[in-house]
């Protein structure tokens, strides 16, 4: 053991140093932490100076990150933000204007169908952690365009979990009959529905009964250990019915959103720490993964216009609805803009892609960085095109 | 990585789920959780039923378990609990007597250099707390005895972490003459004393300068990361220097504790949560590995020996330094029943003898069941015989 201690510690030390230099790296471009994270993995990888691979103890932790990451995205999930129904519309037509975009410019590429219908729901995702910390700085997290940003995201992100697990299946099975479409389709609502419920209904209020107990009352940790364990075995769940694992991770975190714990310690506070460190490692390994080497002009050709598809099927698929839906021509370009970074879940898709066979390493890497471009605009947009002036829909 | 992650998802749950399982079993036999949890992997592991065997992935674990603990009790360390110089007398014949004990009672039994050297080693170790905790209940945690306990405790943690070190190098080495001792203690001494020197001086006005960064306040997160990444890169550097993780993971921990951080999050509660999900399995784990199956009926007798010895040496070797420093008799007897327990870094002591080839499977287990009895005397002994009257020593 003396050997593998070591290794362990190590590689711990390793991916936390690289972690911390992914902050310096953000703070200094004026990025987010996850940009600088994946640059500095990039960097130290095969890629360019190839200090550092990427182990099987390195993707048992990124694994353990993505599942993390998902569970704690999860905590934010607020019921009352999807009930407006005009998010949904926004965040429907947000995912399959992108999807068709994707899988339209991989087959125009010449791309085969399995990496076609990837590329294709990579570019469903929304992630809005930049936008909102934009709408942050900028004071206007309040306004009608912020919170239609955050409900629609927020039904995008159950759509792209959903599409994701439709396409693995159909990819993995490689029957693409209407009925056989239905079949995976009816599993993953189902799961979703069903596991949601669960939670939501059960769970919840089961940990709510247990916090409530003496037990909790002289082990605050219990319910804390109770919370993780609810988010491996959902995960492990989901992968037995042929979804992915951070689906289940997703809809854990729904069960525990908001609740509210009297003699516990903090399920989302404790999570929130596991994430810090886990996520952050998963975003350096990203980088170590992603191999531009693998990248010939034709690829950096596709990644140019995926990237641009990306964006436009995203404003687009966004703008358009809530235009058609009585919002000003400036509050739909900024719903849309606010929506078009992808991060982490595009990722995330594209790994699952990648350590299944199903896609190659071009490909990952050109999600990644698509990924990693779809974030720089938001913020430069917003900054020089919007929020100058008054805004046009009444609060 | 399907498989493989749908491998972590599994053990991940299973492990909590048994984590919980021993909250259950503790609360209900009115013990610790360390002792739950460690009786439900007996239960569980080959020992019994069978379920769950000590897998790779386990192992790692583990080693980031016991790593998280000791960085934790590392935190709770207060130079100013160690500077009554009679604490230090106390803690000092505290480790001595045990070890010769423990030595002696091993050499007895017929076992070679190496087993006995790791049973005197495993007998060093105080694990005060379940002390701290029967001594809260009876609401006496200010008296002149508790703080007395509490101070020769954490310099024992210190003192066994150094007979650890040189003790493994001694066994390694085989070589056992006086200069080769002495340049052994002459570098786990250096180490220490550099390592924490570093840490308590150095890294801790690092951190304090650290947290009062912009950088820290757009990213609270920061000093956490950098905390963790400190705890594992002590945890390697003692490694390297040939002494075990564990007590650079310690060593780290002096460095952060009692710091005060004004714009980061908190990194003793960050560590905590993680202390609560690694620890726990940890403590699993050490279940699963101790396969009672290894004990025959003379080992039987040995455990029951040691056990004996293992207290009266410790209660011996802690209540007539107490009293020959003026402490009344009643007063020294509960200091020397505090002191008592072993738990954790006895058991540490044991892996890291298994793992390294050191000692065999069947005195493995008998450190584990001797750690275990050692912490259900101290609760006994404080609730039936101490503390029904008044208190001997003027406060």
């Amino acid at each position: 053991m003396e050997s593998a201690a070591l290794a362990i510690e190590i590689q711990m030390s390793l991916l936390l140093f690289l972690a911390l230099a992914g902050y310096l790296v953000a703070s200094r471009i004026n990025q987010s932490a996850t940009i600088g994270a994946i640059l500095v993995g990039v960097l130290v990888g095969p890629s360019v100076l190839g200090l550092i691979t990427y182990t099987d103890f390195v993707a048992t932790l990124a694994h353990l990150g993505a599942i993390i990451l998902l569970f704690v995205i999860g905590f934010e999930f607020n019921i009352r933000d999807i009930l407006d129904p005009r998010y949904g519309v926004i965040g429907l037509v947000g995912v399959v204007v992108p999807w068709i975009g994707g899988y339209a410019t991989a087959v125009f590429f010449g791309f085969d169908f399995a990496s076609a219908v990837f590329i294709g729901t990579a570019l469903t995702a929304t992630s809005i952690a930049i936008t909102a910390n934009v709408l942050k700085e900028i004071g206007v997290l309040q306004t009608p365009a912020a919170k239609a940003i955050i409900g629609a995201a927020v039904i995008d992100d159950v759509l792209s979990l959903l599409v994701l697990a439709v396409s693995t299946d159909l990819v993995v099975s490689g029957d693409i009959s209407v009925v056989s479409v239905g079949v995976m389709l009816g599993k993953a609502v189902g799961f979703i529905v069903v596991a949601g419920a669960v939670g939501y209904f059960g769970i919840r209020k089961v940990i709510e009964r247990m916090d409530a107990t003496p037990l909790a009352r002289k082990y605050p940790e219990f319910v804390f250990i109770f919370a993780m364990m609810v988010a491996f075995l959902y995960a492990m769940l989901a992968d037995l019915v042929g979804l992915s694992g951070i689906i289940g991770a997703f809809l854990a975190g729904v069960a525990f959103a908001g609740v509210e714990l009297r003699q516990s310690k903090g399920v989302h506070e404790g999570a929130e720490y596991f994430q810090i460190v886990f996520a952050s490692i998963f975003f350096v390994s990203l980088g170590i993964l992603a191999d531009i080497r693998a990248l010939t002009s034709d690829m950096v050709l596709f990644l140019v216009v995926l990237t641009l598809i990306a964006i436009v099927t995203k404003v687009v698929g966004c703008a358009l609805p809530a235009r058609a839906m009585g919002m000003c021509r400036e509050d739909s370009l900024i719903i849309g803009f606010g929506m078009a970074p992808r991060g982490e879940v595009a990722m995330i898709v594209a790994l699952i892609g990648l350590e299944s066979g199903l896609i190659g390493q071009s490909i990952f890497v050109v999600i990644v960085l698509m990924s990693l471009l779809t974030t720089l605009i938001t913020p430069i947009v917003y900054r020089n095109w919007f929020y100058k002036g008054a805004y046009c829909t009444p609060e």
